[in-house]
């Protein structure tokens, strides 16, 4: 089951002036993170019962150097909410949905993930996420 | 003040088919709307306190059409929700953000709607929306 927009993801080229412009906005960062498995470091933006997670490339060979070198900042994924991953992916998996990771993951706050490829939703590169 | 993420706009080639696809996924379209002013169709799917809506263009000379020519399907922009959609566009206004709509307008479902431009938020369309 869907619960939520758990978050979404923003591909920026320097964090540290990402958050200036953000919190312009009239957001707040709650907190930054480093997430080696990605190759990010992340500020996280809580709104309402979802996140904003600007995301900054530690790495040349990170997904978000690679987005950014192609299409420039903007937004990166979007996470759905779900109650059990590892049953939500064996339906899309059934379904024929074209899956990035058959196996969930570890992401940012320890939450389980795992990614859907854009070509099968309609160019939405799709995060699902399960926290408990 | 900002409340919540409102929702998020996807960029859809062919509405039939994009609602198969996230139908697929586990969500459920609740009502389809046209919005002329923006030359869109749009299928709206509730996601806990947000919204996705897919955006299938109507006329050739419509963003989304021409969003879609430039970049391919997919994520569009996403819009926040507000309290006070004056006041804030105001406040963005004198903190030097570049403004797509300096007064708002109506959008689907008849929230007040603003677009803040990429430029000034980290190559991301914002939409401001207040719904009353």
């Amino acid at each position: 089951m869907i619960k939520k927009i758990d978050h979404v993801g923003i591909a920026v080229k320097n964090l540290d002036e990402a958050i200036k412009v953000w919190e312009g906005l009239g957001l707040k960062v709650d907190e930054i993170e480093e997430v080696p498995d990605q190759k990010v470091r992340t500020a996280i933006i809580h709104v309402g019962e979802s996140r904003i997670e600007l995301l900054e490339a530690t790495s040349e060979d990170s997904p978000i150097a690679k987005f950014i070198a192609k299409r420039g900042e903007g937004i990166h994924h979007i996470a759905l909410g779900v109650e059990d991953i590892e049953e939500h992916l064996e339906k899309l998996k059934e379904a024929g949905y074209r899956l990035i990771d058959e196996k969930p993951r570890i992401g940012a706050g320890g939450a389980k993930i795992a990614f859907v490829h854009p070509k099968s939703v309609t160019g939405v590169l799709l995060e699902l996420c399960q926290r408990d």
